[in-house]
């Protein structure tokens, strides 16, 4: 018996299937066209509906920074219109042949790149994940069931709506893409344990969210976002290097999740240029939660309390310890780091090299800051959002993470045995 | 606080990761020649071990099944001492960089190739597996944790103390290998929510370890195993082709997970050839289990209930329905299904590539037997299992699916914005 909405949902996604993974490449792509074209062209009543939302979010008085995240602007849907367009214009990575070979008795293996199936996208907040997940789906030939959060149902039912009336107009089966309309707490849980329904959830919003769904899933979870970086300076840092690392990594944009959280600065390197980096950092409104050997060093900082080092601030916050060697640096950042992107700044080439190797991360840098653990930087076109987990996709993923593969044997009659 | 058996073991584990991952493929080679030999040269003491369990299994009155695959034999051990040799022939996949590129700012990105860290391995009665797995775990840099079942406890404390006594003179730290000792269902519990400490678990054994696995792990599991394979027989399949591959699939080797479970037959193939089938397969023992129209043309088949569809009989027992179109078989397959192995046999190459984009499964078949999906068959070496789900790795796994990859980023003080 089907009767959630969740439930039917899925199953009606299901049934697409077949058709999403064999449609042409230009088929997608026209789909993503039209998607964009009608966007643009219902901008008002998108934006009248995020309007409702925001009104809502104004009365329950919520943070600046959560109405930001959920303000839609005419600017807004222009980019997310402009990013489907750009979607459409990179490489279809299905049907891609990955690998092939023969066996001794002309058995051909072909190892094929296809869609993952049915994905479902549990998000907060940002309207603009509905429009950019639903692309993503639609160019990789996977179908997608969308639950954002209740704060945002107007303006998701909005651009659900525009999506799949664009999507009546092509080769593309509407139903690729459909939003749960069930606000009720127990639609998540339904959809993270619909195994069989649903072959991969992706979570993308704050902490809470992320552990609830990788603790209480069933069906298998890509476990994205929460990036606890931090920043080894070794002794062998350049002093003009570092500080611009440091500063970069924590002021670009503090509130996304490639920014830097914590520093570990050697002993030696703290004597001689922690001061100026405090200043400097001080200087740019970040307060700093430093342990007592930064205390002695730079008196103005605030204690940091053992729940500072776990903490991603995603604001003008940093911690600061100072440590006696790279050992101790390896074990602060594999005790408290979240797998997301660490650095370290030194000439020494070989510290560098068992930094590099020492650290249990997606994407760990030398001589960088942080802040290029993205999507768009590496290439990619699109962002999905970025793994920290080390099963199928790690750190940023685009479209190829989004698929999986499967061999295609073809045979004359071979038998085994 | 650390207490249990699994955890004070996956913590061990945890600790020597970082050396894991940076030994050479010389030391791991070494380490498994040692291990080899070590296994070679006390036979004796595993064979004892192995009677104790086989004793207590002939009491408890376990099917002969089971009692073969419990048994060690000198033959078996040469047999497992030999793979550990194949592995340390076999290339080390650590360190490969998949991909690099250079920003153009001059920041280089390479996608490298690193273990996937603490495995934990769920296992039911073959002692042959902690072997194997203990030995694709230490060519790829990883650590594992082993639980096996009650009933082979004897014989895998005495393996993996002969594994531990090998690597105590090896570059490879010993806790690279561990077996959990507590026999309580509630130590696999432990192990399946140990997040932070394990990193993937992969249950290997019957249907039901498998779905308790997938259902209760918070840690991301890699499903393997039961398969519920088909072979369709289109209208268009040459007849001695169909015949000989489906007798191969079926009785070739009855009890492993690429045999075939049904048969979906096209009515106007059936009208012409499926006597001749079913008496051929009769004759080798299968026992076949058929739907009403098969009733109907070859009386002497037990009608198949609904559950048949169903079962993995791993047995030569055989189902068979007969369907009208491909669209009939696709639908069948994907309901029943265990996404495994699924053939078709056909000369019609149009429907054969309906069939092989139509179907949800790891490995897809035109005219050939469902036999082949296998690691060794597949050039790999090695196999851990063949996985049945679609992320990360999919059909069988060898060294490669055992790893995972880490983005390294090599700067001159980049900065972004």
């Amino acid at each position: 018996m089907i009767t959630s909405d969740v439930r039917q949902k899925a199953h009606k996604g299901r049934l697409v299937l077949r058709q999403l993974a064999t449609l042409t490449e230009e088929e997608k792509n026209k789909a993503l066209m039209k998607v964009a074209e009608e966007i643009s062209l219902r901008k008002e009543e998108i934006l009248q509906a995020n309007e409702q939302d925001r009104k809502g979010a104004i009365e329950e008085g919520v943070s600046q920074a959560l109405l930001d995240r959920l303000t839609l602007t005419e600017k807004r849907l222009d980019e997310m219109a402009e990013g489907l367009r750009d979607l459409a214009r990179l490489e279809d990575p299905i049907g891609e042949v990955l690998d092939t070979s023969t066996l001794a008795n002309g058995l051909r293996i072909d190892k094929v790149r296809v869609p993952l199936g049915m994905i479902g996208m549990v998000y907060e907040a940002r309207p603009n994940v509905t429009c950019d997940a639903a692309g993503t789906a639609l160019k990789t030939g996977n179908a997608i069931l969308l639950r954002g959060s209740a704060s945002a149902i107007h303006s998701n039912l909005a651009l659900t709506k525009v999506i799949q009336a664009a999507l009546k107009e092509t080769a593309v089966p509407s139903e690729a893409v459909q939003l749960v309309e069930d606000l009720k707490r127990s639609a998540v849980q339904e959809m993270i344990t619909a195994n069989g329904l649903i072959d991969v959830i992706i979570p993308r919003g704050g902490a809470g969210l992320i552990s609830r769904v990788v603790k209480e899933s069933t069906v298998p979870v890509i476990e994205t976002g929460v990036g606890n970086c931090h920043i080894y300076v070794d002794q062998a840092a350049e002093p003009e290097m570092a500080t611009n690392i440091v500063m970069n990594a924590k002021i670009d944009r503090p509130a996304v999740c490639n920014a830097v959280e914590t520093i570990l600065i050697h002993q030696e390197w703290a004597n001689r240029y922690l001061v100026e980096l405090c200043h400097l950092l001080s200087e740019q409104g970040v307060e700093l939660r430093g342990c007592p050997e930064t205390q002695k060093i730079f008196p103005q900082v605030k204690p940091a309390v053992e729940s500072d080092w776990e903490t991603e601030f995603l604001d003008k916050v940093l911690a600061v310890k100072i440590v006696d060697s790279l050992e101790s640096a390896l074990t602060h950042i594999n005790r408290y780091g979240t797998h997301h992107s660490e650095a370290i700044v030194t000439d020494d080439s070989a510290t560098a090299q068992l930094f590099l190797t020492g650290v249990d991360a997606a994407a760990v840098y030398h001589n960088a800051s942080t802040r290029f653990t993205d999507g768009g930087q590496f290439g990619f076109g699109v962002e999905i959002g970025i793994s920290t987990q080390k099963l199928h996709a790690r750190g940023p993923m685009g479209l190829k993470e989004m698929t999986s593969y499967q061999y295609r044997m073809y045979g004359t009659g071979q038998t085994r045995g």
